[in-house]
């Protein structure tokens, strides 16, 4: 779904309708440029700057280089999440998924996550897939459920979770400390990354620990989406002891 | 890859090829046609009988109402694994694929298999779909290196493992036992059933224990490749202990 028109944008924003991003006709010199950019920051919608033939692509009428896409997922402030979490008398359990750019990918890790009582998935602004209907089919409804917490910077997002009391636990294939060794009955929040790259660096220094699931194949190598389950069924197995 | 004829089909069956499946044209009057049923039979290679329509669309030459399709995985036999697992020292950990159709999925549970240091997946020789290249790439190249034992009864198979001193458990979401308090120590062997069906009910009947993965979530759904690949994390978990 697509609203069309810089004036059609503003009045879904100002409604507080969930977008998934905004397309903005790069170079256009309009005086609702500014507005919007500003709005847009406000609410952590993303601007996509692109050339006015993609804007054309989309088929829809009236659009003064500017269209927006609905979101399907509602997206959440990272800190009311903790923050109702936290008043409800839960211990916090957070995601956050680092370089996963499969749509699919994140479906069934949502659908785990949901099941796993995780209250919130984190992923960052940029470099994500839209999640839309393939997403949400691959999540079994998960995603309609899950609270999603779209950050600018999971950087700052792991400030955020320090700053809350949460340990972030980071897992990475060549640890020391396997998932059983590590206490997940604390508030916690676990980073998984691509299973290609792993987590960003910079992201991996922040974290608190590093832990590993254990193999005994001579084949170190877990789909992204099974190796989540595996921990966040570790944090289950140890929450319900 | 297709094998094209009885004649070529036979050659291929003594040779030892590894085949996938053979299609025969129904109703086919030819005199050795009851031969090489008899010789797939002996070498567990699945018959279809189709209409010559089938066989026709598959745009090979010179089939006779017999074409025969290489396999890409080679299938090994329940009772020499068994064997060869027990006479390495090795306690033995099988896993039993119950209507789980979608080759993805079988591919996805292959490569935690691998990772897991499961010995056999012991899969029906009916109702699943043929292990191609899709189901390769799924398993990240695993499916070449695991033993894959495509049965023609898993009641049959259940009894092969028993009278082996395999116990069988079966994996249900409404069984009383979670897994974290089942003995994964001892020599076992794990069933997964289909998402929406689950265990066929005269198979589950024989098994000798049900087991859950605890959710705390208000959505008890889990993909099945997530699911097992928890189940097989659960087996290491307390093996390494």
């Amino acid at each position: 779904m697509l609203i069309s028109g810089s004036e059609a944008v503003f009045k879904a924003i100002k409604e507080g309708k969930p977008l998934e991003k905004i397309y903005l006709q790069a170079n256009i010199n309009a005086s609702w440029v500014s507005e919007i950019k500003a709005l847009a920051r406000e609410w952590m919608i993303p601007v996509h700057k692109v050339p006015v033939e993609k804007l054309n692509s989309l088929h829809v009428i009236g659009h003064d280089g500017c269209i927006a896409q609905i979101a399907r997922v509602l997206y959440h402030d990272l800190q009311q999440i903790i923050d109702v979490t936290v008043e409800a008398g839960v211990v916090p359990l957070f995601l956050m998924l680092d370089g996963i750019t499969d749509i699919r990918n994140i479906g069934g890790i949502a659908r785990s996550a949901y099941a796993m009582g995780v209250q919130a998935i984190i992923i960052p602004e940029r470099g994500v897939g839209t999640l839309n209907e393939d997403a949400m089919l691959t999540s079994a409804g998960a995603l309609e459920h899950i609270a999603v917490c779209r950050e600018r910077s999971l950087m700052k997002a792991v400030d955020t979770l320090h700053l809350n009391g949460i340990k972030v636990y980071a897992t990475e294939m060549n640890a020391d400390t396997k998932i059983s060794n590590c206490d997940f009955t604390i508030p916690c929040a676990i980073v998984m990354g691509a299973e290609e790259t792993g987590i960003y660096p910079a992201l991996l220094k922040i974290c608190d620990e590093k832990c590993k699931i254990p193999m005994t194949g001579n084949f170190d190598s877990l789909n992204v989406s099974v190796a989540t389950g595996i921990v966040l069924y570790e944090v289950v197995r140890q929450r319900e002891l």
